[in-house]
């Protein structure tokens, strides 16, 4: 089999991808519209050296990859919308103990079990503010399979990085629409591999006590090293602190290495943006209805462009602010009530110009959608 | 004993106010530093005629006063930050389902099991996105405990007038701190009872069909009328669909019953307002130390205000703006990496002017803090 | 019959009004949906006085009234899209001879014979530059009847102040809807008579040669006074003239005498205008629909308003500026493709913030129709 | 007679160019200053095996075209002011039954029967709006008989291409200066034959039924196929029909078919345009003295250019904003009381930068004229 050239669903592109990129460990518990996911990495997994639980349920699946991630494996589990908001005290966990993983949530309609079937964004802000108190988050989507192998690749660089849980939010179109996939060679991705520890066995290791470049090197869990992780507020030996320097030091640790770096985790795709009047900003599906209009509209002489987002948080509001803050107008195309749209309007001078053209009933916003709002939204009526 | 004036820790006056109210039904895991509320009601509720259960988890506690809830009682749980994160995903199905009730988080400090006696208002986000998919949220809060009985009073009104759960979002040092409690009358604060359908036995109930007002008359779940309650997206006999127009339509019923109310649900303290050439904005706790500050300046002939929340979602933007669009500075006192000002600087045109006193150490921020940094926001350095 | 209060149909009001004004001459051929201004004039009128004449074709009916009202005769014609495109011919000679008439055009759907029974409001635009070359114009509408029966003796007044055709354009929904109407006392609204020349019998009366305020009395033709009258460039005289001083001269009087009194000939009814943060501007039926949305949206404490025009040419540029230039955005709600959107685009410094509410499919525009288009254009999405 | 180069009247030029573009069918009623175009068919058409009709008035004259074209025969007619009004009804008709025609307007001076023999521009806003309700129009005009020529060829290929009416707006200047033409060669300018549709007889030809590149394919009436034309709304068969979303989708072809393509059917001249501070915007006969005022004051060093609009509908607000958004100021010349400066003026960001350099006397307007009034908009004073 000529594994280069492949036609596959998302979910089965996120596998593939997956594996380039290292997985060697992944717990789940099947849920729509995520389900290929595991069916699939059951198989794989193992025949490339891995280990696949399916667990009992959702906390223990997000439990299970936060040990396993300790013990040195690449750890991955895939989910969706109410799954998602089971996990998000784990992820609480993931977030303080800074334990790198990659959670790929496949969004499906409405709160609670909502549309199982039906394709939403609603989980943006979600990814974002889920889980209690302060604290970053890195969520990377995609809108085709290239970048989709591209961004799950990422997630897992850049959750080995920063030592963070990402969030890989794709939705069920993504997921589930058959594309055409050109496996990279290995190497033509970079892989971020595992930071460990150079301190020989003994007690000099400081598991949370930063390198001079800010990063935390890690000892596989059960190894030669015997150190505290722990939810509560921590010193550097991962041991318990109620000491407000401490407190506060942690919580700016775990804030800045992440939003001081928005640019080095911002991935945007840009179309027609040099000359665009009017610019639709989307992610996900939602980016490739709005790339056809786009595409349409330029074929008529109209000056629209299309910023796709690759990276929904930390939310890379220069880069929208450097695109968007001379424009007419900016569109933001999502399937939801209108979450990204408020990112967008406090990254731009002038919020009264970013409108909204959505769908929230499960059903996939088109072309047609959009230009039926764009056309409203610059007051050419219906 | 003379019950009118009682001297109380917050958590205490939150059991006397939610008794006042009506409550009916109480299940919930004890959580420092939420413990006393189900301490003092496994006690007081049973007294009143209420059934207390200590539920085996959070996410037990949660499903248990959805389904009481139902079957018509007044029901609340209470908890704090990884309590709350794993109730989420039943908050969701209380959403979808339409079901009154009454979440206290008692907040405490950092992500994951952080400072469990350190005092934050790191939820403020989570409390309105905790849940997966598109909602809407009512989250309530209060400094003194006179405001936070009529806050649990007006969270359980709120709760039955919409149909939804509503939070009461409280921090470690309101719901520990003692103070004197005048209990009002019976009647003095009008109480929302349960609206039951008039509809008699028989086929006739629509679950899920408004009246002419917007409300939704309920039945006790396992009396007369037999009906469905799903998490699924559902018709008006609560049967799911996926019908695109059906799912539209709930959404909006969703979202527009309490995004379409603001100014019902708005309950704010001001102080020295009319005149004030830079404003204060806070709440919970912090909006003591906050009031400290303007009550000295103001002696001083400083013209300094201060703008308390108590209703924190759906934020009182229009208010807000209609304050503090015209003074010189606002400064957002709150203890987490900055939340609420978020949302401050999306409701003013000049988001430049809004700045940030806060802590997040666990610490409680003083008036020396807010001075400090009030100086250093108006230009005046240290 | 105690005429006083009166249940008509719009078109019948319209009747009412231009009988309370004096009118003494109809001309007309039927054509739905303004055929009920004939069929009830044929009865009427007579009865009043006055004389109807069915003519044989609507260029036929036009050219009745200029003769009639050169006579002495107050006098109208009414039609609909196609009469009313037939008629424009004729239209400018009235202008150019500077001959008082009111001309009703109950406006359909469509180009061409369209809708003959769908609503419209598409011939705004070509009731000001329907006919050819230079001129000015004026146009009244209405929404409701008694404005209408105001309007229509407005009509009246106004070309016999201006000796210039007055168009009365409504549209389906008002001339069919049945609304209550009091009929006003005799005196109640003023009349403005045919001002007559003082001039004696013989040669010293020049029709067209100003008085000092810029009126031109009229002789009735055919009476004591032999003058010309003519559709080419004329003198005082009446007697053509290629002169260009002459030319340039009839022209500026043509065009200054309305553009010169555009605030005598405005007429506006203000709705919750003093504090609105967004405006709708609407006019004829569908500012019914819009008065709705206002009245229920201000119940819920939001700040919109309404601007109902009863001119709409010449454009009131100055009044809608005034009231509409600092607010934040203007929804201009018309049934047509947007026409009169243009104008408030052009009134406005901001034309971006000008957005339109429509429909052009023969279909009322309901007040959801006009909240569905203001949540875009609010950037609130479906 | 070598027929290459001739010295004609603009009138003539016209005759030529159409019958370069294969005029099948002219009907018409003379009338100054369009007299020489049916004066010369009436002798030409036959020759080159045309059918010439003078009809007995202005609407049968109209009525005539539209009926030959859509037996497959490329027509025209001509007129000027009076005519042209008189004609409007059976211009909706055209674009509503969507058949390719083209109408000459020699323009005239003023309203009514005005200043047969003098110059004007004051039908400019007519051609767009004469007609009732909600359309969309193409209107071409030019300043030399080489552009007339070529434009008079592109009225053909645009309205056999959008099957839609096209107005040839010239004026008296324009129609009877005398002026070198060069005949371009068979083929040098590409002409648009008739889309005939492709289906066979029988009843699978859909009239209105627009094929993937939104073209409609037509059949000769009278020939194999049986369908219906009408001024109603109608469905693809041709049928009457007052279902709104057919009403809807008709209203929308018949806009967009113009509306959307405004890049390819705009033709413009530009002089010196690159580097100017100061723009003159002309069309017609005035631009020949705003191109002499322009290359005066070039040779003079002034930074001066000439806008050359030859497509006047749909209004080609884009390249007017690309070319003028940003310089200093724009003298729109033109022989009325303003008609193109209301377009020009909505397409710039700053409208009071706008100015207007006109006669309306019927005189024409001399580069004298102009340059004063240049002087006086710069603010140089008399």
């Amino acid at each position: 089999m000529n594994k280069k050239t492949l036609f596959l669903q998302g979910n089965e592109t996120c596998v593939e991808a997956a594996l380039y990129a290292g997985l060697g460990f992944f717990a789940g518990y099947p849920i729509t519209p995520s389900s290929e996911i595991p069916e699939l990495l059951a198989r794989r997994l193992p025949q490339e050296g891995g280990k696949f639980i399916q667990m009992e349920d959702e906390i223990a699946s997000m439990c299970a990859i936060v040990g396993a991630s300790l013990t040195g494996l690449k750890s991955m589990t895939a989910t969706s919308g109410p799954g998602f908001s089971l996990k998000q005290e784990a992820i609480g966990y993931a977030i303080m103990a800074e334990v790198p993983c990659v959670i790929v949530n496949v969004q499906r309609g409405g709160p609670s079990t909502g549309l199982p079937t039906g394709v939403s964004q609603g989980d943006v802000m979600q990814s974002r503010w889920g889980t209690h108190g302060d604290h970053a988050m890195v969520t990377l989507t995609a809108s085709n399979h290239q970048d989709l192998f591209a961004m799950t690749v990422e997630a897992f660089n850049i959750s080995e990085t920063y030592r963070t849980p990402v969030i890989l939010l794709l939705d069920e179109v993504v997921g589930h629409m058959r594309e055409k996939l050109v496996i990279p060679e290995a190497g033509e991705i970079p892989l971020v591999e595992r930071l460990r520890t150079s301190v020989e066995g003994g007690t000099d290791y400081h598991p949370y006590l930063p390198r001079e470049d800010g990063r935390l090197p890690m000892s596989d869990f059960g190894g030669v090293h015997r150190y505290n992780v722990t939810g509560l507020m921590h010193d550097m030996w991962g041991f318990p602190s109620t000491n407000p320097k401490i407190a506060h030091g942690l919580m700016r640790q775990l804030i800045d290495k992440i939003e001081g770096h928005v640019s080095a985790v911002t991935h945007l795709n840009e179309f027609f943006l040099d000359d665009a009047d009017n610019v639709l900003i989307s992610y996900g599906s939602s980016a490739r209805s709005a790339l056809h209009v786009v595409e349409n509209r330029r074929a008529r002489g109209e000056r629209l462009g299309l910023l796709e987002l690759k990276t929904l948080w930390p939310f890379p509001a220069d880069a929208v602010r450097e695109r968007c803050n001379h424009v007419k107008s900016v569109l933001v195309v999502e399937m939801n009530m209108g979450q990204v749209i408020l990112e967008v309007k406090k990254a731009l001078d002038d919020p009264d110009k970013v409108f909204l053209a959505n769908r929230m009933d499960g059903v996939f916003i088109t072309p047609t959608d959009i230009r039926n709002i764009l056309r409203l939204t610059q007051g050419k009526g219906v």
